[in-house]
Parts: C-alpha cells; structure tokens; sequence
C-alpha cells in the first residue's frame, strides 16, 4: 500500500456492509496502481474505504466480508457503445460487405420482428451477457429505450439509455418528432431510478436532418442530458455527407453546435487531424469500437494519436450482429493491440491506459465521473473481481498487464453494482445471476431465434 | 447431411473404437460445411467414417459412444508457430519498444535461467493451456528441443519440433554446429514417436549466416525434414539485411536455395508485391501470427493479398512472452477480422477460411496433409468439440461463423490426439487432463516464478 490510500480516520470501529479483500485492488486513478493484499470498504452501497486488509479489524465492524485471495478487484467495465436490444441477431449474417448486411439481413430482420418484447428479451440477454463478462453500466442505443430500461432494471445493471431519434419511420416510430416525444415520455418513466439515466440519441449526421439536430440540441440543453451519435464510422458517410452538405459530418455537427463536453461520438474511425483538434478543443468524447469498425471492414480509428491530443476515449462493444460479443475483455485487448500495431510503438497504449479507457475514460463520457468508473471513496461500488489462478493464464507478473492482455471474461468471479452482487461464478461452476434465472435466457432463444432464422446469410 | 458425406459400405456392422457424434461437424474440407447431427466414426486412432447419426447403428458396432447434443466437433487445431518454452515467460514484460524488451528483459532472463529443466516445465505449461484451447498439434521453436519433447508426450500432444539454430552462445549449444549437432542428437532419441517429427530452426536471417543456412539446406534435404524460421517479422532486420547482404532477407534466402514447399516461414509482416510471388512461386508456408505482430508493433501482415497470391498460410500464437495467450481461438478471430478491417472488404477472409488456416493449411504447410488437419476417413482422429449452449454465446445462426467470431477456448469441451481423449472439461466443471496433474503445475509455476521475478517489466 502507498501514502495516496484514502482512509477515513476513526477511534471507534465504523459499521460497514460490506468488505471485499483482494490480493489486488487496481483503482485505476492514479493510473498504473496496483494494491497487494488490500480490502474495499463498502455502506449504503459506496465506497467508504481503500485499505490494507491489515488495519481493516481495527477500524471497521463489518456485516459481510468476501475473501479473494487469487482475484484482481477492478472498478466495473463501462460499455460506452452497444446495442444490446441487438444481442438476439448475434452472428445473423457474418462476413458480409457492409450494404449487403445491411439491405439484406438487419433491415428487413429489424423492420419485421422488433417489437417492444423483442427489445426487452434481447436487451435482458444482452445485460446477462455483460454482466457475466464484468460489465456494470453500458451506453444503450436502440428502438424502445423503455424496453431496455425494464431489462437493465432486472439484471441489475447500470444502464444509460439512448433516446433514439431517425428520420425514417420503424415499428417503434414514424418521423423524428415521433422518435423524440416517445423517447422523452419513456424516460419520464423511468427516470429517477438509481441505475438509469439517459441521452438523445440521433443515429448518425447521415440519418439527421438540420432540424432535428437542432430540436435534440434544445432537449439535451432543457434536460441537461448527453448526446450519443455515430460518427464518422465509415469511410462513405463522409462523402455522403460532402455531397449533400458540403462538408464531412463532424464539421456539419460543429456548425450545428452539437459538438460539446455533453456528446459521445463512437466510432470516429476516419478522422483528418483537425478534426481530431475540433473534438479535444469542445471536450467531445470518443466510444472506440475496434472490433466493430474491424468486422464490418470500416477500419482502424488512430486511437493513440487521439489520446495524444487530449481527446478522452472509452471502448464500446457495439452491437452483438456486428462484434459478435459484447465482451469488453475482448475490446481493451484489442483497442491496446491495434495501437501498437498500426502506431508503430510497443509502447502505445498500455495496458494501464486501455483499463482506464474501459472505465474511468466511460465514465467521464457519460459525466459520471464523480460517481462510478474508479475504486475511490464516495463513489458507487460497481466492482469486478477477476480471477487469477487457473495455470492456463499462469504465471503472472504483473496484475494489471495480466487483465488485459492474458485474462478474459471467463475469468471474472464477482460482479457489483452500487455494492450489490449481480453475477457470481465460483471456480468450477457455471455463472449465477442474483434476478435471472438460465430458463428465461433460454426461453428467449428459443421463442426469437426461429423468427430470425429466415434472415440469416 | 449432403452426399459427399464419406462412408465404408459393408453389410456386416464393423468394429469401431469411438463414435462420437455431435449437433454439427465441421470437416474443414470441403470448406464452408457443417454436417448437422452426424458422427465420425474412430478405430485404431483413424477416422473411418462420417455419416449420419442414424445409419450408425447399422453399419458400426462401437465400444465407446460420446454424444455431444450442444456441440460443434471440429478437426483439431494447429498452432502453427509457436515457443512453448516460453510460457513461464508470460506477461514477463509488456507494453516495451522491441529491442527494450529483448535487450533488459527477455534475453538477459534466457541467459540465466534457461535449462534443460525450465524449457520441460515452461512446454508442459504450454501443451496444457494449448490443449485445453483445442490444440492437437503445435510447430516448436526453442531450446532443448528434447525437453519440450517430453513435455508433449506427457501432454499427449502432437508436435513437430524445432531443432533450433543460432549463431551466439546460450546455456544450449555454444555455435552453430553445436546447435545443428545437439538438434540432431535429441531427434534421434524420439525419432520414431507416433506424435513427434521435427525441422530444422535456424531462427532468423539476421541471426544466421550464409554458410549455416548451408548446412542446414544440407540437412533437411538429407533427412527429408523441413524448415522453420522467421521471416521479415519487423521493417529493421530488412534494412539491416539490405545493409549487411545487400538484399532483402527473403532475396537472401532464395539466392541460399532455401525456398520450398518444407519451409515454414513466420510472420512475413511486410512482403513487396513480389515477395509475395516469390512465396508463391515456391511452394513456401507462411505462419500468420496476429496478436504478437500487434502487440511488439511489428504491423499487420497483408493475409488477404498473401492469399490471393495462393500462399498458403497458418495460424501461430507465437510464444507467451509476446502475445501473451497460446490461444487459437483468439488468433482465428483476429486473422479474419484484421485482413477485413486493413482490406476495407468485410468479405475477406471468411470465418470459414480462418477456420481452415487454423487447420488444414497449417498441416499442409507441415506436410502432414494427408494425416491431420481436417475430419475425413483416414486421417488421424485429432479432434475438438465446442460446446455451444451458454446463453452468452446464443443464439446461433451458423456454427462455423460462431466458432470464429463467438466461442472462446473456454467452450472447449473434450480433446482428442489419434483418438485419445487428453483434455475434457465438461458444463460446469474445471477442464481436466488425462496425463496432467493440477498439482504438477502449480509447481512449475511455484519453482520458476521467483526465479523470473527480477526480470520482469
């Protein structure tokens, strides 16, 4: 343990509901801090304390305490883009080039089968999925955010929903101003709940009129809530976008005055190095989705040049018809090997930096930095523990080189949300869920699957 | 089942050791298929059939049946380079420039802790993470070559062993010839082992000098054997060779008459457009090797060109210290999803194809085609089956996408090697091995970790 652990000094032992001891603790702030033997103290849900599992008894009368002698405790992972409502056409149609994926198989599967209990089922298996793979809060983007919410609410995980705004009519909605209203009365529903919160969500500048960015612009500002678009995913929506506006997307979004420390632009995989400077000088942020970008052949985004500019970037799955996996093991493993690889320098993008990315960088994306994203007393206890000792991810030497690079989502033991265990999967077991049980997941298969199968590849 | 399925005709049910039958199997060839509810038929270590699971009765009268419901079986996997007395050297040193890395970490840790002992312990390591990842069969580089033989027939794996060729003193041999002779010396104490065969390893061009390429060039054609070295790996050994020989390496190795249909050469991250030809023209293998190209930030191999060239090509983990997961299943998904992403065409390099990089090319390019590397009558039962059943990796429109792009090593169920059963981790369970012992490796890890420690990053 270092000086820098906070603690807070008491002669008489403090009651706690919760202690969670680790043979290491990484808080990720400061960066690149890796705690032996250390204990979080947890009550009413938060971190009251980071300590050395030696000065616990003196100082604390504790209700419960979980004893993880092999694990690593990190902050919970944050999915900063995902479609979970998606998670159903997991692998619908693979290898495809992207209009065909699209005009063939995800537009006409999406125009017939979704539904309001086609979100909910396919968001609750997507929620399970996450939780199981150490996600405790994911940016949602889909239709029927209402839906989502009823299944993130089950699972127990935290969720900000995105209120999906299109031009173009679906089942859920007929114009942008439909879009819009139904996606503010679906949050004055749910709004208040402890785990949700929301953000407008224009799909993309090449689905969004002029006027209904204004319109999201005036809501997000009325509300004081984010905004969630694409961005720049793809090398045509740029020329689209010339072509019709006359300029590339992110400068139309500029003079729309989208741009802000309030919106988080996923993708950005093609980007001119002024454009990189627009997004640091509004304090946009980044939802870097590498797999993603890499299946559907969109490209590699120059994520290590982004960071060198100060823009601050989280990872995101995306969505399971275009990942296959909403596993963010997976995504900081590959967001920190595709820097070094196509920057040239074993020394882009370190691990450290790539956890910090999955969970603080999230975090202050979603302006809930004071809240959740670090293991630091007074924030929310969405934890992660990760286990070390199968000797196929033997030996290690480093714990937090050892997360991103050797361990995967099989690895994790215990996940947290506000203190609350959510998903446990003891050595040798099959994974538990406290609020789902595996007949509803598979139920759900079996009801969807045979109404998809006809728009597989 | 289709018609090509192929079958023994007989009147009398014959005798067969092993049946197992699985929801889907894949035989690799021909490429893209997947036999729904069929059974591969095993006797004396040998497939001999593949049918149907209802003309079985019929036909076979079997020992032993394995019915596998929820399961993909596929034809075991082929690591197709690799240093697997490496693994204690995993996460040893992360997110450094290359020659850092080699210079304070990797080399000086070789140098004085390197033995006989260390490379049997560190490759038994690695054959049991291998084969709980689905590898039947791995392409070894490294010292001792003796020693990592123990260790894979204690794993019951089958290898083909590197009789590694330096120029520089280690603890192993003291010059060239010493390396040739000790290689040599140790193939002809397992020469003859069912699962065993050997190449000659002279590690690199810019490690190896005319004149023992020479002798290596005389000793493979001798004793029929082939060649395994690595190639064009990053941009500094190529403009060191054109310094030094005043040609590129893989030039070099041509005018040496090293280029053939036995030479296995890895990496090959950067190739001119002729280079490429020239691997072509001469028949030569290349062994892809994703992760570790990315992580010491060598680049990105242009597979999809190096195909359509008709290079044939395999998949490698390279070793622990720089990837730092023997894991096939990762470099499958990254093989296929890198040659998209760098291609711009999210056509290329199809699950299928990774599949069969992973597998049939890989025998190829070891030239044991005609024993291994897909399910049909008369190759050697090396098989792999993957459970498809978690809700995490449901639903499942297409099992051949889903192997690549979905299930993780975690999914492997049960491993044969010529029919033998040596891993099997059934639903629930921890995975167990037939010949290895937990306890063994917990003390390897217990004995060299310390040893390590001060090398470590």
């Amino acid at each position: 343990m270092t000086e820098e652990t906070q603690s807070i000094n008491s002669d008489m032992p403090q009651p706690a509901d919760l202690v969670i001891q680790a043979r290491w603790v990484i808080p990720v702030r400061p960066r690149g801090q890796a705690l032996e033997d250390a204990a979080v103290v947890i009550n009413g849900g938060r971190i009251i304390d980071v300590l050395p599992v030696a000065q616990l008894a003196a100082r604390y009368q504790v209700t419960q305490t979980v004893i993880l002698n092999d694990h690593v405790l990190v902050p919970g992972l944050i999915n900063l883009h995902t479609h979970a409502g998606m998670t159903l056409m997991r692998g619908l149609a693979d290898d495809l080039p992207l209009m065909q994926w699209l005009n063939e198989h995800i537009w006409p599967a999406e125009k017939k089968v979704i539904s309001e209990g086609f979100v909910h089922d396919s968001t609750l298996l997507g929620c399970a999925e996450m939780l199981s793979g150490g996600v405790t809060c994911f940016n949602e983007m889909y239709f029927y955010p209402e839906a989502a919410a009823e299944a993130a609410i089950q699972a127990g995980l935290r969720a900000n929903l995105g209120l999906i705004v299109l031009e173009f009519p679906t089942s859920y909605a007929h114009d942008a101003e439909d879009y819009l209203q139904k996606g503010l009365n679906s949050r004055d529903n749910w709004r208040g709940h402890a785990l949700l919160s929301a953000s407008l969500a224009p799909h993309a500048p090449y689905t969004i009129s002029d006027e209904t960015f204004g319109k999201v612009l005036t809501y997000a500002d009325q509300l004081g809530i984010g905004i969630h678009t694409h961005v720049h995913e793809t090398q045509d929506e740029i020329s689209q976008s010339i072509a019709q506006h006359g300029v590339r997307p992110l400068q139309r979004l500029a003079n729309l005055s989208l741009l802000g420390p309030n919106i988080v632009a996923a993708h950005c995989v093609h980007l001119q190095p002024e454009e990189m400077s627009l997004l640091a000088e509004y304090g946009c942020h980044v939802a870097h989705c590498p797999t993603s970008n890499l299946k559907l052949a969109s490209g590699i985004a120059s994520i290590a040049e982004l960071l060198m500019k100060g823009v601050n970037v989280g990872i995101g799955t995306d969505g399971a018809a275009s990942n296959n996996r909403l596993d963010m093991f997976s995504e900081m493993r590959m967001a920190a090997l595709l820097a070094k690889g196509t920057s040239g320098d074993a020394a882009a993008l370190p691990a450290s930096q790539a956890l910090e990315m999955a969970t603080l960088s999230a975090a202050k994306a979603l302006c809930m930095e004071e809240k959740i994203g670090s293991i630091e007393v007074g924030k929310m206890a969405d934890l992660v523990a990760v286990r070390i000792a199968d000797s196929e991810i033997l030996p290690c030497f480093d714990p937090i080189s050892h997360l991103v690079y050797v361990a995967e989502r099989e690895q994790v033991s215990h996940v947290w949300v506000a203190g609350e265990l959510r998903y446990q999967k003891l050595a040798g077991q099959t994974g538990v869920y406290a609020d789902i049980e595996p007949a509803e997941l598979k139920e759900i298969i079996e009801e969807w699957q045979p109404k998809l199968n006809q728009y597989k590849a």
